[in-house]
């Protein structure tokens, strides 16, 4: 039977958005693993607009939601419309966008909080027991969606791993090429641009990860 | 020996710019492949900016080398730095960037032009004998690029092909999966989204255009 999966994007670009080559690649093993998908973004302002030639802020303001349909082609809901008893699982690839326009993580660490809509969406997922991934610094997310004790990695930034931590989590140093799975949550976690050094190193732990979560959502059938 | 790979981005999204699937699945294969990339972009303004979501113009511009640096996270030259000779193969992804951007075939038609700098940088891999694969809507160059004969594909979308024919081309029907080769000019063409339905679809066409490509970078080795 077909599995349906949301995809959560923050944007069009890794500095200021969803990274792209992690968004693109999810929707490739996801359509290469016969899962149906559908991408939604909040409809809401970027933190900023980042000129990713030279790194500097630009004077202007993008729509999360909009920035998103980029990478999706066209085909991306405003989150509001998505209902977790819609689907199988959900997977949130990372860039700066999971830590700047999904949450504020980028600028307070671990005392930040999640857009709502992400976070009711994501606790519906948890609350339902199904199978969520995610990727690159979206686990950051973790400890918010799951509370105290949830098992993720972000790779082995020693900074990062040590706010996730401050933040409830349990985090597991990972290698690019694997991934992390907190078992009892289903919750799979892969660092891919938090440590790759290109993009078949994100890829090969991005197909893992795809391919985990596509196989826990079968569990008990 | 690792083979140099020249890519010409044109923006980041797909109505506006470089399709940007069809640009990561790209870069993707070539670094699977073992190849080096150096992505390019011309440094001019883009025709228009799209609201993907809606498919509107939106009251602002934008730069394409600015914005193929979201593709390119960063690393992206300004096309007047690229040297054919540096290179053992060009690549050219499609969106409605190379078709807007890159040239005006989108408005033009048969009676297009092509942004001089794209232009010289192609011509001169061509008559340096050197490799190249053009996707999707960018085969709607080859004629510019290579003159009169020169064989390539646009899948099957009879106005387009008139037009590329019009232009002095030969255009072959091709199917999404497949590629097809001038084998005398070296040039490689696959309709990726022209044609395609999905994703892993349009990869398909695109990873056999990769390798043909780094394949005829050996010939004569």
């Amino acid at each position: 039977m077909t599995k349906k999966v949301a995809v959560i994007l923050s944007g069009c670009g890794v500095y200021d958005g969803a990274e792209i080559h992690e968004s693109v690649i999810t929707l490739l093993r996801l359509d290469q693993r016969g899962a149906q998908v559908q991408c939604f973004a909040p409809n809401v302002a970027q933190m900023h607009v980042i000129d990713h030639l030279t790194g500097q802020e630009m004077p202007e303001s993008r729509n999360v939601l909009t920035e998103s349909a980029r990478i999706a082609r066209g085909e991306v809901k405003d989150i509001r419309q998505a209902r977790a008893e819609d689907f199988d699982a959900l997977i949130v690839p990372g860039g700066f966008g999971a830590a700047k326009n999904l949450s504020d993580f980028a600028v307070q660490g671990a005392e930040c909080t999640v857009n709502p809509e992400v976070l009711a969406l994501a606790e519906a997922f948890a609350e339902a027991c199904k199978p969520v991934g995610l990727i690159c610094i979206s686990p950051a997310l973790a400890a918010k969606i799951y509370g105290p004790g949830v098992v993720c990695t972000i790779g082995n930034d020693e900074g990062t791993a040590a706010a996730v931590e401050k933040m409830g989590a349990k985090h597991e140093q990972c290698d690019v090429h694997d991934i992390v799975e907190d078992t009892q949550r289903k919750l799979v976690t892969t660092p891919a641009y938090m440590v790759a050094t290109s993009i078949s190193e994100a890829a090969s732990g991005i197909y893992k990860l795809i391919d985990r979560v596509l196989e826990l959502t079968h569990e008990g059938e």
